[in-house]
């Protein structure tokens, strides 16, 4: 009998996920209740079977892709099911979540039997092409997720609790996406003072490898940037109102809000930043 | 007869910046009032000439290199003597300072028939090895700063008006410290939070050139961090509080003032941040 993986949440990662699980050996379930029709047709097209809720409980191990701000409500929609289940195996939150609301996922899940695993996707979905994305795996004691990589996931077992791996996500964008907040700041402060020009010459030759990284990642954010401002209060929140980065990121969501606003209107500062970085897309 | 050049403040950059004039033929004076035998002695093996304000009135060229709450001070001191100056020529601010208070300092010195351009340092003090640093001037209509090209020095002249070099600095230290500030803020979230190993492993993966920059940029910054803080700010004023960077840059201040209260202490954090780094130093 193949192993069963169930994926709650079919979107992009999700059903990239799934289809690479499929395509080495496994069986994997998802929720369907209440999809589009263009969103079934996804999950066919990804190997994957839509069942209904009862269906997930009996899975090996089951997965949590979705937005963060429904991981809670999946962990609430689960419980219940997961309590009655007469198997018990682990589920795996991989979302964008903080440590504090990973905690608050353990809490939701504990009592139902399952061990609870935190998770993190750091890359983009999987692809016929690519390696990556990578999985990374706290608090599994248990080592469940080895399932993971036994059907094609790039895994990386963290030595560490629940919440590491979320710290990490949060970490890790923190990093990423700051840096295009902080390059998107300078960015339009040379344009508004005269010094685009000189500051692209500088960096060409004393920072070349940011110029080059900005003139991919800033043009890469502007119709992401309204999502960001969410994930920066996220990062925010995670770092806590002692630590100085917690205003930084504060700040770092109205930067972004700033372009998302930018973009709902003419799109002009993403046109001054694409002068600055020379840039014509 | 040479080119005379006087230089307002004989600290590591002015000095260095002499020594190269005077190495290519120019006649470097420098105010030596009141300053201790030590700087002295490094003024005369600069090879510049100790003279009293009077002298300095007289030069084809006065460049002012002082710490950034002194470049005002420089300008009121200068202002009566270059009025009362028989040929007037060019001053030159190559401060670190924001484009509202160089605005001031053209204010301070409007009347006296001087030139006043806007000067901008970027890289370290020069030296035997090195054709660094590069000298931006901007508003230089006149093409004074010519001079300093004829006698050896990297000059960048800018096509933009007085305020545009200041701003170059602002935007380029901006830049540069606030990548030291964001990757020392999210390093030491990632060794509280469990995840330190992990982050090192996905940069050195995922973003090699910032995990190499770090390395070096974090713990060269640990013993600069408390002049940082009056850089932060002096950005944080210059981007105007309608911009987030001014809330983003006010943080920064805070993350470095933590780290220079650190250093004042025990080095814990800067031990926290060698060990997430693997950086013995």
């Amino acid at each position: 009998m193949p192993t069963t993986i169930a994926i709650i949440g079919a979107g992009a990662m999700g059903s990239a996920v799934g289809h690479r699980l499929t395509q080495h050996g496994a069986r994997v379930l998802t929720l369907a209740d209440g999809r589009s029709a263009k969103t079934v047709a996804r999950i066919r097209d990804a190997g994957m079977e839509p069942v209904v809720i009862d269906e997930i409980a009996a899975a090996d191990l089951i997965l949590s892709i979705v937005p963060p701000a429904e991981a809670i409500g999946v962990a609430e929609l689960l419980s219940p099911k997961l309590r009655d289940a007469k198997t018990k195996s682990a589920f795996i939150d991989f979302n964008a979540i903080n440590p504090a609301t990973m905690q608050q996922i353990t809490s939701t899940l504990a009592g139902t039997g399952w061990d609870v695993l935190d998770g993190a996707i750091i890359g983009s979905p999987p692809t016929a092409e690519s390696t990556g994305p990578k999985f990374y795996v706290s608090g599994d004691q248990a080592r469940h997720s080895s399932l993971l990589e036994k059907h094609g996931l790039n895994l990386r077992l963290m030595e560490a609790p629940v919440g590491a791996a979320s710290a990490l996500k949060m970490v890790y964008a923190g990093l990423n996406k700051g840096l295009v907040g902080l390059g998107a700041t300078m960015l339009l402060a040379a344009a508004g003072s005269g010094s685009a020009e000189s500051l692209r010459g500088e960096m060409n030759d004393s920072l070349p490898e940011l110029l080059l990284r900005f003139q991919k990642s800033i043009p890469d954010m502007y119709p992401k940037a309204y999502r960001w401002v969410a994930e920066m209060h996220e990062i925010a929140e995670f770092l806590g109102p002692d630590d100085p980065g917690s205003a930084l990121f504060k700040a770092m969501a109205d930067v972004f809000a700033r372009i998302a606003a930018d973009q709902n209107a003419d799109g002009q500062l993403a046109a001054i930043l694409n002068g600055v970085l020379e840039n014509p897309a």
